[in-house]
């Protein structure tokens, strides 16, 4: 899906072409394995993700944590980096060929300031990313690693797809021995 | 601070009655000790403390956590379960006497369909709900009670005054023995 597509989708609006958007965006190809961005940098662009898979991790010490996957349709960005302009914690990688579109920073700011559209995807972009955010830290508190994973299964299966093995065991906060038990109990 | 002034200090807009508003607010006063939101209740309000100070928990098997303190010019609302209507898992409960003014779900979900600055409103909280969340989460991580009571007292001086001290330490997530060791060894 394009990000205006995904708009008119999203708000019910019925925006025709890319320029009647509040802002201008940039269509960009990431290859799989590059960083889109990296710990420290300051985050100056949004992704609307129209097709591919990213991870997100943080640097916890000596170790690297996966903290997130996002996929298509998707928004990403280094969140706290691009509201606060301060140096980002996480680092996103494009774990398939990612095509985004891409929005800067300083134009999102300045459509703010007008723009119902923005202001309104802008609104359910971070309620949405709160809400994530806290569904996470519950499941965590609340769930086993075997819900965990079934709770993936049913409501991204398309990611565990695309994901190595050991990036999901990562990410459940697993070894990658106990995903694989986890895995074989429920098929048989 | 009133709604209408906070607002205009928010998104530097300019108005002057509160009917110029794009939802209605109504003014209430919860005594001290009054629960706002209670657990498994569906949140029909979102609060802004013209004064007062309120304590966020939850339950987590046979304890109760506190996990935010909120007080004046501060949004108050149990966010999920207003977001996305289902039961809460937070209880919102007076601290001190509150002086609130309040905006219905209904109205605010009306405003948001149409108004700039019910939508900008409207991100702006959903932006700092994430970062705050954020915030929390690293601070919990990365840093020691002490650090933690230190910065509370560095960044919110007047809640310390008002929160009795066995709240504090259930918020740092210790004993109120080892606050007291916390806080005698800062004035020493």
């Amino acid at each position: 899906m394009k990000l205006r597509e995904f708009i008119n989708f999203l708000l019910n609006t019925d925006l025709a072409h890319d320029n009647e958007l509040p802002f201008s965006v940039k269509q960009h190809r990431f290859a799989k394995g590059e960083v889109i961005t990296d710990y420290g940098q300051i985050e100056q662009c949004a992704y609307f993700m129209s097709d591919g898979v990213v991870q997100f991790s943080v640097q916890h010490g000596e170790e690297e944590k996966i903290i997130d996957f996002f996929m298509t349709n998707d928004f990403v960005s280094s969140y706290a980096s691009f509201l606060l302009q301060k140096p980002s914690d996480v680092r996103i990688l494009a774990l398939t060929e990612c095509r985004v579109e891409i929005i800067d920073h300083a134009e999102m700011m300045e459509a703010y300031r007008t723009s119902l559209v923005a202001n309104q995807l802008g609104r359910i972009v971070a309620e949405g990313a709160y809400l994530t955010k806290m569904k996470r830290e519950k499941d965590f508190l609340t769930k086993t690693a075997e819900e965990r994973y079934n709770q993936l299964l049913r409501e991204k299966p398309e990611l565990i797809l695309q994901i190595p093995i050991n990036k999901i065991a990562k990410y459940l906060g697993i070894y990658p021995e106990s995903l694989s038990r986890i895995r074989k109990k429920l098929i048989s």
